[in-house]
Formats: C-alpha cells, structure tokens, sequence
C-alpha cells in the first residue's frame, strides 16, 4: 500500500495529496505535525534523511521531492485518470511550469509564509530550546531560514519577496485570461502544482488575488477547488498545524 | 530539423547538446555568443521571452529551459539511445539528480563562474553602455546578476557559494564511490545534466576536484569525456566565448 508522509493539503505536501485524490489510488496517509518538528525526527530522517516531506513510501521504496512525486505516480500509476499530456510538447510546457513554481513561485510565497507563521512557532522556546531544534534540521539552508524567521526577515528581503508573488501572480492570471489549464488544454499536474501554493492567497494575498484584479486566476483556483478529488481531499485530510506546540 | 541555440558544449547549453550527440540526432546549431549579449537581442528574445539559451526550434514550436529540453527529446525522439530509466523509481531518482543541478549545484558555480568571467566581459563598457545592455535583459533577477557581476560579488555571497561547491562536490563524490553512474544503474539525463556544471571543475576549481580529494568525481567526469558523442561535440562544437568584445 502506498503511504504519504505529508503536513496536510497545503504548500509542497500539497501537490502529491492531490495527485492521490485525482487518480483514485488508495493510500495510507502519515500526518506530521510541523509545530512538533516532527519532521526532523531520527524516524522521519531514517526515511528522508534532508527531514522535509512530502515522502512517499512505495512497498518500502521511498521518493522524496513533491514535483518528482507526482511524475513518479504518472509514470508508475497510470490508471485512467492521465494528469500529464501525452504530446511531447505539451509535457515540456507542463513541466516548464512545475519547475517554475519550484524555483520562483513557491520561494517567494513560502518565505512571507515563514515570516507570518512559522516565526511565531518558535517564540515560545528558549534560546536553548530553539538552538537544540535547529540542530536537528538536516540541511545548512533550513537552519539558517529558522533563525531569520526566528529573528524576523530583513524588511528589504520581505519587499522583494513580495514583489516577486506580484509577478508571479500576474504571470498566471494572464496566462488563465486565453487558458482554461495552464498546459496542453488539460488538467494536468502544471495545475496541482501551482494550485497547491496559489489556493488561499484569495485570504492571505487578498490585496493581490481577488476577483477585481485577478479574475483568471480566481476562477481558475475555484474550478479546481470545485472538482472532486479537491472535494474529498480537503473533507479527508486534516489541514495543516502551524500552532505553537510543546515538542512532545 | 531540429535547431538548437545555445552558447556552446558548457553549462546549461551542454545539457542538450550532449544529449542530442549521444541520440545521434541531426539537428543545425546556432551559437551565440554571450560577449555580444546575442541572447538579449530582439530577434533571439521573439523565440525566448527570457532571453535564455539553450532553446531547441522542433518545426516551429520552442522548447526553453535545459532540463525540460533533455526531457522533450526523450518524449519525441526515443531513438535506439535511451538517457532515462524506464522503471519509475529509478526514473525518480533521475529527476531528483537533475532537480538538484537546476536548484542548487549550478547555482553555486554560475554565481562564481559570473564573479571570474562574466563581470569581464562587460569592464570596457561605459555605464550608459552597461546600463543600455542591462535594460535589454529581461528577467529582473538577471538584471541585478549583471549589476553585481559588474561591481564584484560581495565576499560573504562568494564565501557561501564556495561552501556550497564544495557540498555539492561531496555528495557527488560519495555518490559516484558506490555507483557507476548517478541513477538507476545507467547512463542517463542524470549524469549529462551534473557533467554539464562538473566538466572544467578539475581546471577551475582545482583545490577541489583532483584525484587525490574526489576520485570517484575525476573518474565519472573522464568517462563521460571518453564517450563518443562528448568526442564528436568537443570535435565539432566550438567552446562558448567569454571573451569581452564590442556589442557589433
């Protein structure tokens, strides 16, 4: 049986959820909770030693990266349900997009997510507490990201953070105003991916993403909320916590 | 036929190049030269809106980004020559190798590969001819790339990136100890995709990347430069120029 190592239908963990609910594969679903750090726990790291999930687990074999996750269920669970064109071209465009929230998209709304919520995660450890949590984050960069959002984000990183969610806001509601999907003609995982960190900005960017400046892009956020795996995903799988939490 | 722009057998530009080499694909080559800033001209820029090579013409459609690039030829064009696993989980692997080069290892390398050469190449220009340049490159973050190439990288920026070399160096080192090749037990868009960044290390950061330190590295990268096809594109590919030259 396939088992899904996620925080929930949000972000990253997103991403393969969705994918699951859309092709109709059962799975065991493991929920960690990010406030508990359980993340960078010995067991979690013995599965995916950079401590981050999503991680799936495939009869012991276990892939790590939310984007090589969902290609791995295309290329491995076909069903009926196809999330990936079959043209060549189409595909490149699918996976131009993917990688595009991968390396600009999903940064510059993770760090502004950071800063609002998971800064304030940590404000209840000592400086003692917090330092022994650190130390258990595998990777160089993700410490050094929990301490700035720890300390607060240097204003001027915030602005150009901030600038970079405008630009990419804009890219996707123009390209949604001539699209229905954003590759191929069909829903595919160009969408998934981008939907899992668009979906909520209509709340946490409402000052960008609304139907005034965005309608594109909100009626394309609503069409996919509107489907049925999104439906039962959201109704079967816990939101994420971000909750301040004694480490337990 | 296929045409394929790029600057020529290095970087991101290498990815397809080999590719298409070890393919035994027929395809015309158009170089640019990144001296001249022929990728920020109108006519390139009317193909690539990023002004970004490499980019493969098929016909008339416009495949951008390296790695998507690599990928598309394995789609449209699976020839006798096969560069991807075809078991799932391997192909998994795969993707996370060439996810790692395109997020991290090329990172570190291009940010001192611009620090040593880039900023070079554009010294004999006035500000107005610099700024005049800059003003032609259309991805903002380029533009501040090119600023700071121009002045010099802060040291601390450099420090990190050099740390993070070394890391990448590492990994690939320990990998290669215990595997042949980086993914699924063959020759694949895995190992094309880390040679692309890696060949040249043994020149350009030789403190590094010797046979004393990285054995295993110095082996993998000498038996890719022994393949025929990275002969035949060494042969018949001029190497990119970085030499400063007048904008003609």
């Amino acid at each position: 049986m396939l088992k899904l190592y996620s925080f929930g239908p949000g972000a990253n963990s997103l991403k393969p959820l969705l994918t699951l609910y859309e092709k109709g594969l059962e799975f065991e679903h493991k929920q960690l909770n990010p406030a508990k750090f359980e993340h960078h726990s010995e067991w979690f790291k013995a599965l995916n030693p950079r401590g981050q999930v999503p991680a799936l687990d495939d009869g012991g074999k276990i892939v790590t990266e939310s984007t090589v996750i969902c290609e791995y269920l295309e290329d491995e669970y076909p069903t009926e349900v196809r999330l990936r064109p079959e043209n060549a071209f189409d595909r490149a465009q699918m996976r131009i997009w993917t990688k595009w929230v991968d390396e600009y998209f999903c940064w510059c709304v993770s760090t502004v997510g950071w800063h609002r919520y998971i800064g304030g995660m940590v404000k209840h450890l000592s400086d003692v507490e917090f330092e022994d949590m650190v130390a258990k984050v595998p990777v160089p960069e993700q410490q050094v990201k929990w301490r700035r959002a720890r300390e607060g984000f240097p204003k001027e990183l915030l602005d150009e953070e901030m600038r970079k969610i405008a630009v990419s806001v804009r890219k996707l509601d123009d390209h949604l105003a001539d699209h229905e999907w954003l590759a191929g003609g069909m829903y595919s995982l160009a969408d998934i991916c981008n939907f899992a960190i668009a979906n909520g900005m209509e709340k946490g960017f409402a000052e960008m993403v609304n139907e005034g400046d965005t309608p594109h892009l909100v009626r394309w956020i609503r069409q996919i909320n509107g489907r049925s795996a999104a439906h039962d995903m959201f109704a079967h799988v816990p939101r994420e916590r971000f909750e301040p939490a004694r480490v337990d």
